[in-house]
């Protein structure tokens, strides 16, 4: 049975190889036929066993023309963006009480970098496929989809406790949590 | 001019006084004329400036009867939530990709965890004033409320953008960021 | 057999339940029948299992008339305090050489802030039962009270040393550590 | 006018000198005249800069025949003991409700580890001038002797307070606090 | 006159723009005209103010064909390294006293992992031009090139101890050094 | 089995001993008859249990007139060093681009400062048995000796990779290689 400590368990050193710090296939396109459009995939402490205890972490991120990557955070790290193909446009939005977007389009090369915590997204705003590498600075980010979150969780949050949030008939409430 | 580094600048230790330390006025009523029927205040760095590095402030919660407040996370603290008058629900929901809400109902005397940068909501369930005190571990929280974030941020993220992301018609979208 | 971690093992976060994150009874008066007039009590990871790796905790103190909460500190915590209801004087004393006593009466609503590791205490300087609330940026902050360490260790420390660093007879050294 | 951030303001990388790294004359006797028979000496941030953010320093123990280091403790840092010349006992008290004493006499060469923030001793229990020497894992430790902080700090705490907490007689406390 | 704090002091967050978290041109080709046929460069705090306490920074590697980045370690980061084109040698070495050598051949799309401060080296083993981005859990990670730590310091570690360490004669390490 | 965990298991709290944190015979002289006439031991988590998680240990360097510590650094810890007897050369490097040395001769009760992470040396330069005492911020610093990592690694790295890194013939490197 496995004890489950704060992170994961560790191999014994001695028996470590390479393969533990190796993983292979992030320059394969992702599946982006999800109604956004969109790809993303995660090479974190799952994937590769020797990131454990080392705080960082990367990602791929596919976009079909004007596909999205919905508005969501990551609870355990800063991201910065770099994007291999295409034309993307990306944003996060300060926390409140001034709520400002601060976005930028990016095109091949560019980098950007989205602060720990803040709700941000991406979007392929050119034609044909787009491509971007990410890095956090955990071996296990986590993702919150600002939509699966408050519209999709298991059980659902009352549709009238959103309607008062969102000030919102509830039956817009109902269209939202309906795609969740 | 103010020297900006990270945090605060401190006061020099051989002036701090008493006050520095202090506040006053938590069991005063916050406004709850809003139009979620709630109101929330921060005990921080700011009004307290002696809680310069020492990584904990508090807050108050308010809710009129069938009052909200609106999902919402703070990306730099974990909350422990204790409530002192009325009828409170409360409830987190972790992140990807299981989305499980973890709520209660919590009476007078009752003491509630949320952990840090996860979304999380409070509503009076019951007649009359409700009331909770708050604490994090943090001297800055921050606050992200995701209907601000996601409908009322300043410029707008794009409509067409959240509409796909939410995967409702842009008008669903539209009476949305109507209201912030 | 148990895995003795730092900190404490994990259950299962698919087994996790809201009641992990719950506890009540923190409106209850605390028996204050012991020789100080006071009562207190910590809602920390023993009580909470779910606050594991959140550092943050609460308690409750609770004064009789002229009750007090004797000299001590948090090895693992900073503290902020909230009255809840009737008068207490609380201070800290900073370090070696100042030593300074940082001082407040309290009222309801009050709050103060005591920084991590520094000697403190509270005392009911009103008629009537005194209550407030702590809150912790630990899990386990830890409590050494001065008394306790000093006069009432098991073994003893010896009451000579003692003489010599208190600058006193050994006689009042024997006072001291019979009453602990 | 200085700038006062969260430790200590650098100098200019490009400026740095072998002499910020640098201070001499640990191997000398500390002032052993007080009413302790001990003195004890930092070698911190203060007497070298180069130790900014490098989160270790030194110190250095004399003991006159018998005399003491009176109980202390380090708010912010772990302390590893090594004896150089006599024999020395030292312990320190596990926090509450335990008050464990954990203590061992030691002879040149021996080592002994104190955890952060709990309160320890040192005592010269053989004859002649014995040493030792202290690292901590914190640029600037802090000390709080407990004597000073409870008996000895500016203004007093009031001696009612102090008496009801150490369940002595008022002229006991006055007693020791006339010593501070 | 700049004051130096630990770190960077930081931009007013009101006047925070876009640009400030954003640079470009990480898809052009790096400068391999060096003796070792390889360049890189550095995406960090110093080229995107941005990054100022947010904990991570990237880079890009270029490899001529057989190119070589030398020995080197960051003092403050773990890396994590993702071939964009060509074929590409890399390892790290263990502490004392195993120094095993963990290394990998990495080609397009192939991810590889090197623990904060560990010795580590790139080469291109294929023919034509090799490319990697790096990512590091630091806004500033630091390099030393073991060869110009040892052999091209200034002033010069002198020869005699450098011939002792390395157990070779004295014009070996003069070699050596002529060409740091 | 034993569990691998982050660090080392935790003994149980009620059965901890005063022998749990003490380790004896620091004051007797190393063994010095390595090829550099130098010899260096370590009291850390693995000779003291009880350092486990209190981010200090210590370690003993002795030196045979004009004996060497090799180059090296510690991956996870800055150093202060003491001299106790004898003469003592000790210099670190800063890293890329300055590359700069910063040493001092050191005599007995002399203190020097290394930073985490970068190159630095010791040698005796004086007549006779050199000793010095070292502590650091860490239960577990590591070390990495250059030569070691470089020419010594288990397997081999590549002699034209060296040869390529530091800019001399491969037979050059064969030397190094032999003598690791």
């Amino acid at each position: 049975m496995a004890v489950l400590v704060n992170g994961y368990v560790c191999k014994d050193p001695k028996l470590v190889i390479a393969e533990d710090f190796y993983t292979s296939g992030l320059h394969l396109e992702r599946n982006i036929s999800d109604s956004c459009g969109s790809g993303s995939d995660s090479i974190s402490i799952i994937q590769v066993p020797g990131l454990n205890t080392l705080g960082i972490s990367m990602g791929r991120v596919d976009l079909d023309s004007w596909g999205v990557i919905a508005p969501h955070y990551h609870p355990r790290a800063s991201e910065i963006i770099t994007v291999l193909q295409g034309t993307i446009e990306t944003g996060f939005v300060t926390s409140n009480p001034e709520n400002r977007l601060i976005s930028k389009v990016l095109k091949k090369g560019d980098v950007f970098v989205i602060p720990k915590g803040l709700v941000h997204f991406q979007r392929n705003i050119g034609n044909g496929h787009a491509v971007a590498l990410t890095a956090f600075n955990s071996q296990n980010r986590g993702v919150v989809t600002v939509g699966n979150a408050v519209f999709g969780s298991k059980p659902s949050i009352s549709s009238d406790l959103l309607a008062k949030s969102f000030q919102v008939e509830e039956n817009v409430i109902h269209q939202l949590q309906a795609k969740f």
